[in-house]
């Protein structure tokens, strides 16, 4: 799996990349504001938000809209291949909430053992 | 789920990274050695290796054992913890897969745009 890992790792570079998992789990819901999804996904700077959706765009998960309205409207939305990302996705958002507790009292175990 | 927010998102900055999920995926397969992760995670620093096994250590998903042989020989498992993860990530790894030429295609439009 060697070729294959160098490529599959430049794609879950974006695709697991937690700011990515987030905006694609959020977007599910259907087409975003830039100000709507920055509430939604807590912690994420502007400049990080704006990185990410570009990063989105480019990959061709998600398209970007600006309607010609006064001032302009700008959405965000999955686009067919950003929609087949959400079950993988949601999978691990799923699995990462399931076991958020059970991974913090290994930290702290693992940090006592450090002391 | 803004507050879970913040809490999945420090999760999934683990399990969701690049190198994390392709470990998750080489130690599915049984215990393996440092330099067999290495040659088989392909383009993976010797430094990013020892930190994301520790990371996935301090985690509870990988436990790190040390056989008391001449030179002592360390194999990494994944634990129960990591086995549970195996799903979300290989669901992950397999999209990332077979999309990764459509994803390059979206590139070069996207970049051809820009020029």
């Amino acid at each position: 799996m060697g070729g294959d890992c160098r490529k599959v790792s430049r794609v879950l570079a974006r695709v697991g990349d937690k700011w990515s998992v987030l905006i694609v789990m959020m977007l599910g819901g259907g087409p975003r504001r830039f100000n709507e999804i920055r509430r939604m996904v807590g912690g994420i700077s502007q400049r990080m938000l704006t990185l990410t959706l570009r990063g989105l765009e480019r990959d061709g998960l998600v398209t970007r809209t600006i309607y010609p309205t006064i001032p302009p409207r700008v959405e965000y939305n999955l686009t067919e291949l950003g929609h087949s990302l959400r079950a993988p996705v949601q999978a691990l958002g799923d699995w990462a909430l399931a076991h958020t507790d059970t991974i913090e009292v290994a930290q702290r175990t693992f940090d006592a053992r450090q002391d």
